[in-house]
């Protein structure tokens, strides 16, 4: 399967300029070929915790959905968008959804690992697994931004049997180690393919890495940008997750029994 | 804290040989003013599963203790060794031992996670989790090879306060990703410095390849072997593993409790 990432520049709460160019992506990745395209944390509304905390319109989610919703049917892809969302009991989250070629909903998920000060004044944390989800022959799964640098968060797919991690994210300058050492090595121990889109440029006064990669379940890089706008394609496939698993069974040879007990 | 590793060629089954090779080490080590020498897995008897199965002298045990206890006290260096070892209950399993300067037994361990058909076949898994022992003003910790490939092992010895991590291993050629990629990311993820000790040339038919690494709490390198035998050394301190903990805190950001529901 061939899956584009969007690597860009939000602007901040403006949410038909972001809409346009996820949908320039979805054009251009759909033209590629492309069967899904991953875009960044709450790329739709730009990153700015406190800002969204202060001045975002939370009633004006579903219609923002409509719209990513329309952008993945007209172009006949798969969409993985972040929004902030206010939940049934009034708590707010950082969110990421998995659309089909249709538009359809196929997967939600809330990240459970706030970083910073910023995001915990704005957002509450959540708590349920991510869930797997067929797509194109492929198990795949969502985690946000910080989760992935936890191996815990990324077993928990995994074990799911999550063969492609979507990861949506917002990584500042300075944290290279992320893409370059932390995700390879999520990808290698949990024998997956790991795909994190950032952003680019600057968003509310933080300057993003870019440095989006995919890596896969040898270690290796699939595909890895630069510093600016980009849209980054990578093939992947569930064959490389299998042939991994048969080569070092480290998810066989885990003992949680034995990790329970460790637990203090 | 100036660590010394010893990366070198064990001779299958020749103790007094493989003796020899620790105390050299240990005189070279602790002359360039080294507090602690790390040594291979199962160096004082080569890395023969199934040969050690068929044709060690488990009674032996004891006395090779001795005699890496005088080896410490005579150089007056710490020293981490591994050696095969038949439990009260008749398990036999893969150790590690780490001595003061004395001679005097700081902490021992044994292999949780075994590698291959050959492990299984000579060796049962432990189960303990690794202990933590104050060493030069270090707290460190000890694990044994592929172990220290899964996440959990580390989480385990940095969750009772380990900043270093001392493991004997043997590694074949062809797995460069592990000590490259999985070390330099235990010791991001987990905030403590992994030094790897690692066999080199050819023993029992088995090609090692060499490449012991010292990894430091920002992912970096501090130390890396070549394929050859060699003595390495790298300053080691607890200040970096603090300096980690304070940039980002993923020891104290982590959710055990969350994981603890996810698991299955």
């Amino acid at each position: 399967m061939l899956l584009a990432m969007l690597q860009d520049n939000a602007a901040v709460l403006d949410v038909d300029a972001n809409l346009d160019v996820i949908d320039q992506a979805a054009g251009r990745a759909a033209a590629a070929g492309a069967a899904l395209l991953l875009t960044p944390e709450l790329f739709p509304v730009g990153y700015a915790p406190l800002r969204i905390a202060a001045e975002f319109d939370y009633s004006s989610v579903p219609q923002i959905r409509e719209r990513l919703a329309g952008i993945a049917r007209r172009h006949g892809i798969g969409l993985v968008y972040s929004l902030p969302v206010r939940d049934g009991r009034g708590a707010h989250r950082i969110t990421a959804t998995f659309l089909d070629r249709n538009g359809e909903s196929l997967l939600d998920y809330a990240k459970v690992h706030l970083f910073g000060d910023d995001e915990r004044k704005a957002f509450s944390p959540a708590s349920e697994a991510p869930a797997v989800v067929g797509f194109e022959g492929l198990q795949a799964s969502l985690l946000i931004c910080y989760d992935v640098e936890f191996p815990e968060a990324v077993r928990a797919a995994a074990g799911r049997g999550a063969e492609l991690l979507l990861v949506p994210t917002a990584l500042s300058a300075g944290f290279d180690e992320v893409p370059q050492l932390l995700l390879r090595a999520r990808a290698l121990e949990s024998q997956l393919t790991v795909a994190y889109a950032n952003h680019s440029g600057q968003e509310d006064g933080c300057d993003f890495l870019g440095g989006s990669v995919v890596a896969g379940p040898d270690g290796g890089l699939l595909a890895a940008a630069g510093g600016e706008a980009e849209l980054v394609f990578a093939e992947v496939s569930a064959a490389d997750a299998r042939a991994a698993r048969d080569k070092v069974p480290y998810l066989r040879e885990r003992r949680p029994e034995v990790y329970r007990r460790w637990e203090p």
